[in-house]
């Protein structure tokens, strides 16, 4: 079970009844956290969520609402007396935003790692976890974030038979290890059936609604994207300030054939996203406006999920 | 009237019902800020006190819970469209770490003026505040600060009678200005009575409880100190990290004979300050649990003042 939890709905500053725009996940005993603006750690805490299994943090770019509560949760995770290695993956420049941020979290238990993303397309194994980042199209370096969990076929006891596996390798390859014994290799594909359908969602923020989008969140469970503005008389702002409106978030939603959107990122001055839900519905009937914390735990295949 | 809001009560971290201990101070449209963690400007929002007016910001010392909420609080004061100077006070240090924070903030519209702190007793003067900042006793090098309000005499009518000012020198004067008029020079003193009592607030936090302090903030009419620890019983943690009990808070008030004394920068394990403010109160009766938000406006001498 893939548990998702979206942090907070706001762009450019925090709100008292608003948190900036991050999400987070679980699975397996790993946390993953897509972007951390200031207040973050905050609402992590509410959630009750746990700080030390953070594994990986990712950032779509370095604009202070998605990073400048990265000092403050970096100490915190101290605290929760972590020892594993934490890693950050980010546009250019990460490490040395980091390590500016740093001047006043310069001693942590724990070692970070930094994956400083280059090409327009990336593909990082993180654990259990798929990261695919895809640049997107802000007014500074961004990207967008897939996460992916894959699943492999069920163990399929006939074809371990066929392929005359022994006995005492069938759960090593089971568990999708590859075997060498007395020096004939055996791989997981000789023992399991076919790949099942895992998980993905999908993330982007802040970016125009550009077909590279499109493209890296098609099929998604979940795609979360900005809506900075309701109103799709705002396209012109939005167009200046490289955000998008309702609309164009919908849009990207129906071409790319995902199941459920989920609009975050609000503008400050968008004070009733609701108002401006049927915007997008006309467009994506699947689409929800987010709020803070709103959770939903997701399962492979067959099994249910629901909005808490 | 001096305005004086207590921002958050909390130390070390942030919570979801407590926000990181800072002050702000308004008076004669100049806010000034002391401490500035993460979240600060949420709270400022919620106190609805404006951003665009602080001209200073002075920290105790750069523990993240003290100055995580900068970079965010800095580009929320630049999209309020402030271009005036914004000065910074600290210890020394201070232009290495804000510059290292600044990485995610680096344009902003307005200059920022660094004053480095050096001596064991500082005085300087802000406009109308006085800023008088005192070395204190932590694990690193932290300062207090009190913040004085000074108030000239009245006019004297009979006194620039006698003095035989020019009329039309009277109200520059009364102004606190010097006047050479004709070549002889007109001091404020021969126009004014008596300088009557004014203001004084003193903030304290991070620090055992020495000496220092009871001299610096003696007479203050408001003592905001940090009681990290509820129970006298703490008193080795206390010692260990270097902060204070609630006992140990109230001798420092009543040694320095101040009129009251607001508690704050609780410790997270300490859920319920105000279980504990009978431990204080024993010792200084008009002891205080700070609350987030809990503002009081000074007026001069014989005027009432009131907790919102």
């Amino acid at each position: 079970m893939l548990d998702v939890c979206l942090l907070g709905t706001g762009g450019m500053m925090p709100l008292p009844y608003r948190w900036l725009t991050a999400l987070m996940l679980r699975y397996n005993g790993s946390n993953m956290l897509i972007d951390c603006g200031e207040g973050t750690q905050i609402t992590i805490k509410q959630q009750g969520w746990s700080f030390k299994s953070i594994d990986y943090i990712c950032f779509t770019h370095y604009h202070g609402d998605h990073i400048s509560g990265l000092p403050g949760l970096l100490l915190t995770i101290g605290n929760s007396n972590r020892t594993e290695p934490l890693t950050l993956i980010g546009p250019k420049g990460l490490e040395r935003v980091v390590n500016g941020l740093r001047v006043i979290a310069p001693e942590l238990p724990f070692e970070i790692k930094f994956i400083e993303l280059r090409e327009s397309l990336e593909v990082i194994e993180a654990g259990e976890y798929v990261i695919e980042a895809y640049k997107v199209k802000h007014n500074i370096i961004c990207y967008g974030y897939n996460v992916v969990i894959n699943r492999q076929g069920k163990f399929d006891v006939e074809k371990a038979k066929e392929n005359q596996i022994p006995l005492r390798l069938w759960s090593k390859l089971q568990k999708g290890n590859t075997v060498i014994d007395e020096g004939v290799e055996y791989t997981p594909d000789m023992v399991l059936g076919e790949s099942r359908k895992g998980l993905k969602i999908s993330y982007c923020t802040d970016s125009r609604p550009v077909k590279a989008i499109e493209e890296s969140v098609y099929g998604a469970d979940l795609f979360i994207c900005e809506g900075m503005y309701g109103e799709e008389t705002e396209e012109t702002k939005a167009n200046a300030y490289k955000h998008m409106t309702f609309e164009e978030a919908a849009k990207l939603a129906k071409n790319a054939g995902v199941t459920e959107l989920w609009l975050t990122h609000f503008s400050p001055s968008l004070v009733y996203p609701k108002d401006f839900l049927h915007k997008a519905r006309n467009i994506f009937k699947n689409s929800f406006v987010g709020k803070d914390r709103m959770t939903k735990s997701f399962k492979f295949e067959d099994e249910t999920s629901e909005i808490q």
